[in-house]
């Protein structure tokens, strides 16, 4: 029986304040909610999922870099990094996994120095708006996708 | 018993030619393809699928204001009047509607003047780069959304 | 007896969605409401006002140029159009009639991107901020215009 | 009876150079002109019109802040100071009163950095291109709007 | 005998106007007039010549589009849709034929906003300033290219 | 004993409509409130200190100037001139005093044309946000000063 | 009693240097130094205050976050992190405690990319030039304004 | 006899201060010395020189108007101004004069927001970087210029 | 009989280079073979063709102006002197003739620095795509237009 | 005796067509006849004049670099080359001679690309728009600068 | 005998990938092989080189921190923290130690983002292009720096 | 026996005025220096270096193509020419050798136009700020590059 595939989930600065930070906006829901329920559903679409987040830039490099030998897929939520780090655009690229980039808001709709993201410049796809839903709708993405490779 | 929800799926310029035009691009299926394809995603959802393509800038926004009082949700795909037209963002305000906006290709890797949406700017929720998966993944969100409400 | 003069009253996209759309906005007035309006008030200024709208930027134009041999004079709203359409403001060079551009909204209160008008350039005159009393405005302006020069 | 409201119709640099300067663009009315026809047009819609005119910043943010308990409107051409004074627009949104920017020529149609109106960031509404009649046009917007406010 | 090859001549927004819009500039000779000359000047170079005007973006893109199993090569006189028309840009693209972009003025010496066209980027040849003389010129290159394929 | 150092406190465009003018943001101390605080603080702290207002720039310039030989130190709050003022910048390079600049709100909060000043480019210190305890802050800072200067 | 409100002062990157870096333009005085003055300052304000330093934006943002539960208020300097982090401003958004912004000289005399900091977009308020008395004026602000608090 | 041409010679703001500040860059030489040269020199050309200097733009443009009726030609130090105000600019097209814009330094050679002069562009020719010495060949140049109109 | 027009063909820097420098880009004629076809087609159409090359731009100007009393047209290549040469512009200005300005590749296809020509600010006409071909009809286009002028 | 000093005038490219081209704005005078008149204005002030012209930015970098050795000062009219050789430059400061740049005509009344001279920011004095006259004004200036150098 | 000068060489994020990403581009060494190849190269030099890597950009400043007190020179190849990272500059400022800027590949030939270097604000010298034996030259021009100091 | 590989050192604009030009920023060398030190190196190295200087960008053209057959690689230090010669990097593209960039001095550390180099975009490598010494690098590199495609 294959073995089930290993995706990465990580979540960048100020994504462990979910649930306290402006509950308005980003609603009730704490990290440790999201990450629970991608893991759950990851298992539904026999998907080994596992969840960090980091507030260090290079903590997320390091995580990225390591990803490579180790699983078959990421989902960024690269947070306010997502604006200025080329240096971990350029570790997507060192990876060489499929990449999805998810943003809870739906980015383009905030302040002007939001609209731009270094990471999708390199991600596979990009999602935003969706809130945590969204980590789950990449999931389905990859399980697509890795599926379909590992059919051919 | 609840009357199912109808979603329009809009489809702008040059999108009539999926198949056709660079396949190696955009893949081997035809509009008419996707379509067919979301029409019975959406049925399982129990979703009312619309699908209906325009070159014609004026056409889509006839049909966006009409759908304010004949649909419940618009995914719109708004091919290169993304990036130039104000009257399409203004016809999406008008119409109050839930709206995701749908790019097969992730743009954000294309050419610097396809990195900026006008209608990314009133979309509720914006996803780009998963081909033609993305439309059955913008109506598994309409269908969680629309329920949700529903609920309520 | 000098016949009326012929205005056409051009109105662009979204502008037949007015009194359902933001009315604390825009008002309750609806298109048809506000034509009326300045038909009459044209009629009491000795003007043969006619009104038309549109979404589609080619019927705009198309009305612009046939207007050069069957009116006398223009008043445009152009909507969204205003900001992208540099094909409208030819269509306003070739039809050599005076124009008044009008807004109903201070559009210089508004997003960055709807401060520049391609129509600006070439109109006579602009007016914005006034709501619908704008086009009463314009044609009051217009009246003295033709009149002065029908005697001279 | 109801007091005529007051208006005061300011005037910044250069407007008393009126009549002079570049009559070919400007016309042959002087300030003077100018300012005797608003009173007369102001009296036959119940408004009582005061007419100032000076070359000062300093000056016109001094009258437009003692406006505010004297007038009940203001009527303001800002000449050259349109485009660089933030300071005008701050006494006009501490003096709280309505404003309409008047411009005889059409500003959008002259060099690049008469487009853009530090004013209009503020005012109610503007017009420009419609020469001394511009100020008539104002009086009968301002007539109306006070007048509807009384009603209330 | 092989069959003459089939050119299709369109001509974009306001360009039905020529004759008798400033004939100083653009001559005297109405479209009509240069479409005739076109079609009669492709007979002597063995070319079939068909001639459209729209002032319709979303018309012009379903003609570039039907243009790819119909005819072998376009010449196309954009107008003012040139500047901001990312979505005829893209139909060219999905046609995959032969395109020579005309122009009667020299754009460059006319305002800034007009010496950037979205269609050059993808024409394979570019020639303004020629007058309607332009548009035969483009016929005889695409003779001699024709007839270089049909060679080989 | 030595004479007390001498400090003017000046105020520009629109400072003195403090208190009137939009109370929830600036507080509902007037200018003269403001004005009486800091002498009396200045007095605790072994400084006289004189406070002026004006809206014209020539004016504020002058007393700036004439500062050079009557104070030791200056404090300016250039209101809106902050933002345009070259030769205001110009007038405080000629005096050749230590100058503080003030601002009650914290302009980098607010709109964009008011994150740039002139007068930060050769003032000692900037301070903005603290409201017009801003100025006390500021007669502190220039008492240390002058005292260590005396004391050397 | 009350208990003496805490208050977090945070140094960025780099001004563990100083005293040792150009002591010309920063002064001889360490950040211990810096740090212990302003620890005294505070106990004589009835202020309980901590200091750290890092060159590390992770570590910055950890204390940021964690500062929440634990402090009254933050006193920032971000060093070179003022110019570039979105990230350490979301983090001060998510914070939700007044934070006061300190530079030790003035920022808007050194070279233009120090102009700009993402930092003041988010603080209270923001104090640059006063050299290491600028810990202390932005303490006795706090005080103020906790004491205000805490009587209301 | 010819009566002798007035010429006005304007200084703007901060020239007044020539002399005291910064005499390492601008001279040892007070606006009294340059003016009473001046006068001095033009006697010697046969012209008849006034001056004049003021710190208020309204002053300025108040001296330039009147100056149409009673002076020949003018020579503007525009200072400060130089940069910022269209409104003198505006006053000096209104004059109708000859007009030539002297600066003491060479502005090229300086910060870059003193390298673009709106008076400049209506000046008839400009001279900068000559000091003091500058006022007299720009007197020279009047002279040469009013005697060939004498003399046509 | 009257005398064949004489024609200057200038060729700027790297043209010399043609056949040598990347073939599949720029075709395997040399320079020497457009030439000589440019010639023979020239005396086809009754013009006498004479063709120059250089790298050097002062050479080029002198050219240029040389030919102002010896030819009646110029074709013209600018080559990398196209992007950035105001003084080869003014020398085309100076010589008053007709230009047309010759680019062998669409250079709107290819780096954005080489997007805009300060010779098309000057040129008659411009075209640029059709390789070699290019040149002969340049001299097609002058040689009508000559005609044109001999005929009236 | 003291030898007179020796001053270098250099035009740049097109000057040397001066008379013929365009004489309506920059005079009959033949640039033969300005040095001829410059040569006489130059022996009455004791300065010995030599005069050249290239249109060769390299020739002028050559004659710049030996007047090191040979001359006192330079006179510099760059034409075209102001606005985009920073060779030129260069070589002025290599120069190490007293420069003063003249322009025929007021460069910041014509095309913005003319508005900036890298010339300028090394130059000691600039003057523009006293058309050949101002050769002259800078040989007054220079005969007093190389006097006043003479007699200290 | 003199002590050999101790040299630290710094790699910056991603480097540590090297050998195993994009093998084509930069080569099949890895990060450890060019690092004891540079120990080796500086022995012969008679440097001791000591090299580490880091991907966190708060480690990086750390380390140049400390090198001020224990090291004679800095390597430093700034990966992608080069284009953003004003922290790492001013540290390098602050360790006031000769410094060369090292990168692999020649970043001018990459995406425009990458031709802008804060480091190289800062650095000695910059070399790009050279692949690893650039690590190599930066250490041969820096033994020959310090042996030059040493002979001083 | 393999003959040596030849050199081509090209210096562009003022790098014949080395040693008299500013010593204590260029050094005392003077060019002749430096291109014996260079020739004298290469011959360690098995090189034949030959090294030319000129000031005219036509030149510099001519000797860069010809190199294309006499000389195995190019070492060029362009100076005022880098920031603006498009036509020199054509030159290069067209003479297909080996081309490394030399600068002198750091241009990263002078004025913003010498940041930017048209030669980068096309150099295999480039130094800069190691002096004089940078050349002898430069030969170095190059030998290490033949000798490995000698070998292979």
């Amino acid at each position: 029986m294959a073995k089930a595939p290993k995706i990465l989930v990580l979540n960048g600065p100020n994504l462990n304040m979910l649930g306290t930070r402006e509950p308005d906006v980003y609603g009730r829901e704490s990290l440790a909610d999201i990450e629970a329920k991608s893991c759950k559903h990851g298992e539904g679409l026999g998907l080994a999922v596992e969840c960090r987040q980091s507030n260090s830039e290079g903590q997320l490099i390091d995580w990225i870099q390591a990803a490579r030998n180790s699983h078959q897929a990421l989902i960024l939520n690269p947070g306010g990094y997502s604006h200025s780090s080329i240096a971990i655009m350029d570790a997507l690229l060192a990876a060489q996994l499929p990449v999805i980039e998810v943003h809870l808001s739906n980015i383009h709709r905030r302040e002007a120095f939001r609209h731009h993201s270094y990471i999708s410049k390199v991600a596979d796809a990009v999602l935003c708006g969706f809130g945590s839903h969204g980590y789950l709708m990449a999931l389905d993405a990859l399980a697509l996708r890795l599926n379909a490779q590992q059919e051919t």
